[in-house]
């Protein structure tokens, strides 16, 4: 008997019976329903759904006769995966590294169903720290005149390295819709502020002059309009007049690394789907 | 075509092919589903399930035909309910008022699902209050000599008024195991701490004796066993050193409205399910 | 022996000695500190106190002493209030009552160092339940001609009634630049997001539509500025992507009540100075 | 002139002045004070205090002058630090690598203001990853039979690299009363539930029996009672009825991590004083 689930996400058109008609081809099949959500946009008329089940059948038979029957037969935009899946994810970083510890630790601990291929980054600062965690370190110095060729290299290590995720842990470089649109695959950011406040550079310090009493932290895919991209996931921390810029860095940073975590973690858990410029988190 | 929706609870076995067949069955009566949520205990190998839809024919008789359905070809406990229902409930009061108010305030400002009936209260102290709100008011006092008495007089008033709920807003009595048997509907009452931590009297009072940095309301369902029965919601809000046992009052009494008001419209929407002292709320 | 207290809030161009000269000054005077707290923005090299302390001497006298020391010779902008007083406090409404309702209750139940003088409004719709409250009730109707009048009326209120604080409890009405120079006291707004991400109108749609993960509330005062004015306190809840437009404002409810009444609370105990539009909260 | 500052930590019996006299003192030796932070407890009639000053005369003098005068004159328990001090640290671990992981980490990124000087294991698991951070190891197993010899041993150790704090990142063993006794420096405990609730072991399989919905994570002093120590820091995060125990246990990691950290933090910077089991933290 299989111990590996099939997950499938799907999203389209609403329709009558969606629900039952995905249920009944896995039960025909003998398979059994571990988890089943679903979600309806009223206003877009549009249905969401994630499925987890262990098919009876040979693993990937079945996944790919449920991918032609969600797309053909129903209608649906539709992503197939098997739990046991650890797709290989690239890291961009620059000098900062608490979001790089943290988010390599926690894919070495096994939090994360995924598997870190690569650092890539324009500074040396973190290289020595990659090496000891044993992971492929590449340095690519990016400034005004050769963003292009930089970018070009970029993906020439993403695409080596079958990354089906990039995350940018604190990269604090703008990626360009060609780079973008040639990764092939989502694009996670972290910004250190409660989007939509304070976006652009400096959020910090722009939080410290409005004289807010909460600060936040914003996990997004990375679009062509900077800050602009789908929210996966949000928190904030409370701060006082007492605190200094330095305070709201050092308390922001601990949003910012759980911020982050959370939302690689949701993504590699297929837990969500995108429309609209918004997510749907299964969580 | 109908614009109210029945709403089911079903839990128990767990079996394969559930979620096929609940949707399948709705699916072939032309009827179309809202929302469905579902979760398995995988230890108590129990399934639990919450599903909304709109019926294509007589909602009554659609009602009734599920509850048939669910109850004899799947053996599962079912409770069926229609988006319109109001159930009666009655209000279990003292001398506190700040939950008194925050309660009807939300019923009567359409955020319950509900309808309240009737006051029930061992003082007098907010019998003027009620009358301006223009909800029946019973006076019944409570001595350790006259509980049984006073008890049967309760229950007269709660089955007067047709009461599906009873809800005890700081009541600050305990309810006999007689009492709970015969009332024949669910009673949620808020305990004024993050239980299990301060059980019984006094908790503001135990939580500044042990200084702890969090306090806390819970909500949950009475049992024979006090402050022992499922938890239904919780949350904190932080102290300090400076607050007095005072300070923790006041603090508390938002906590203690805000969890209690979540909890009974967590009820009413029919989002509840209870086994092996827990529950399951699908929010 | 006096058992009320005196509380002065200072601020000013910081200097050597102030913790020591203050101190000194009460200490000199047989008067013992309860409370004192102090805060220094070191850029802008400004100095806050707040200082409380049951004078030995009479009180009035005490307390006119103190301000003329603070002002003559410690060159401080300075505020001087006794713990028993108890400020007029006017309420501006319009049609939305959760606010309203929840204010006066706090009022009422005494969690409020003030009074609550009278209620103003655009609209009869909370006329009924002020009169139940026994609080005045005055119905100005503006509109975009009328608006001039009806602030000159509002003023006439206002004064009539030595109102201390105005407090706009989902008002929803901007005040002009004249009616907040000639009210001569601090108004507080409460705004229906986390400012300031969806100033503005219509903040539960800005924020459904960007797909926000939490949404907020903020207590400010007011200013000539819309939503720009020193921010005082504010709070977030999570919310999902199941939650309508309607979940949001219901949500909402329950931030902008206890974010509006901590605000009211923390200006009427006098823990709030403002300088550069922030505020320093001693809490 | 001097950039080092003095910190001070008072408490001991209310007197009349005290502020004044502590604040006079540091201003006629023309001394300026940064922060002041007092509290009474009412009810025990004990007076705390935290002041950092800048001093104009040589610092190690004047740190000793204000202890001579804070216990002879003043009579107060008094410890005086100065800002730049950087106390050295021993970091306990057993098996379980978040905790030290990240307290290192923060340690080496300059957020805590000691020094990591040496580790102490009854296992050998996280052996390498200390060498690799350049951290003296100790292993130095313990079983029943042993405990008093490996106990000696760890004193040794701790004594002999002037520890002045000793952490316990999920040690998961409970120190003795003459361990603690002679090791003659604070311990920190990090304990993975809200205390009181769920003291003793494994209290997230004692959180997901009893069905709450928060967990948490509090940081206590040690003493000869497990889990009863002097409350400096608590947290919660919110689950569900779809948490497996793992959830619990993923989740609670994150809120042991920052708990943990902002407790020693709290201590390494001289704000905490505790009394009569309880903690007054100037934050």
């Amino acid at each position: 008997m299989n111990t590996t689930s099939i997950i499938a996400l799907l999203h389209g058109p609403d329709q009558s019976g969606l629900v039952a008609k995905v249920s009944g081809w896995i039960f025909d099949r003998k398979s059994n329903i571990h988890h089943a959500d679903q979600h309806k946009d009223q206003e877009a008329n549009i249905f969401f759904q994630r499925v987890e089940w262990t098919p009876s059948g040979q693993i990937d038979e079945e996944a790919a006769a449920f991918e032609k029957f969600a797309h053909d037969e129903l209608g649906m935009a539709v992503k197939v995966a098997k739990s046991t899946d650890r797709p290989k994810v690239a890291l961009f970083v620059s000098k900062i590294d608490h979001c790089f510890h943290d988010t390599i630790l926690r894919f070495r601990s096994g939090e994360m169903a995924g598997e870190l291929a690569c650092i890539i980054s324009n500074h040396e600062a973190l290289k020595a720290d990659a090496e000891i965690y044993g992971i492929p370190f590449y340095h690519v110095p990016v400034n005004k005149d050769t963003k292009a060729t930089a970018e070009a290299r970029q993906l020439e290590i993403v695409h080596q390295h079958n990354t089906q995720l990039v995350v940018m842990a604190r990269y604090m470089q703008v990626l360009s819709d060609e780079f973008l649109a040639n990764a092939a695959c989502p694009v996670i950011n972290i910004h250190h502020s409660f989007l939509p406040a304070f976006a652009g550079g400096k959020p910090y310090h722009q939080a410290h002059t409005r004289g807010v009493k909460l600060i936040g932290a914003t996990a997004h895919y990375a679009t062509a309009d900077l800050d602009e991209g789908p929210i996966i996931h949000q928190d904030v921390t409370r701060i006082n007049h007492r605190n200094s810029v330095s305070d709201l860095i050092r308390k922001g940073k601990d949003l910012e690394k759980s911020v982050f975590a959370q939302a690689i973690r949701l993504h590699l858990d297929n837990r969500i789907l995108v429309y609209h410029n918004k997510t749907v988190v299964f969580d």
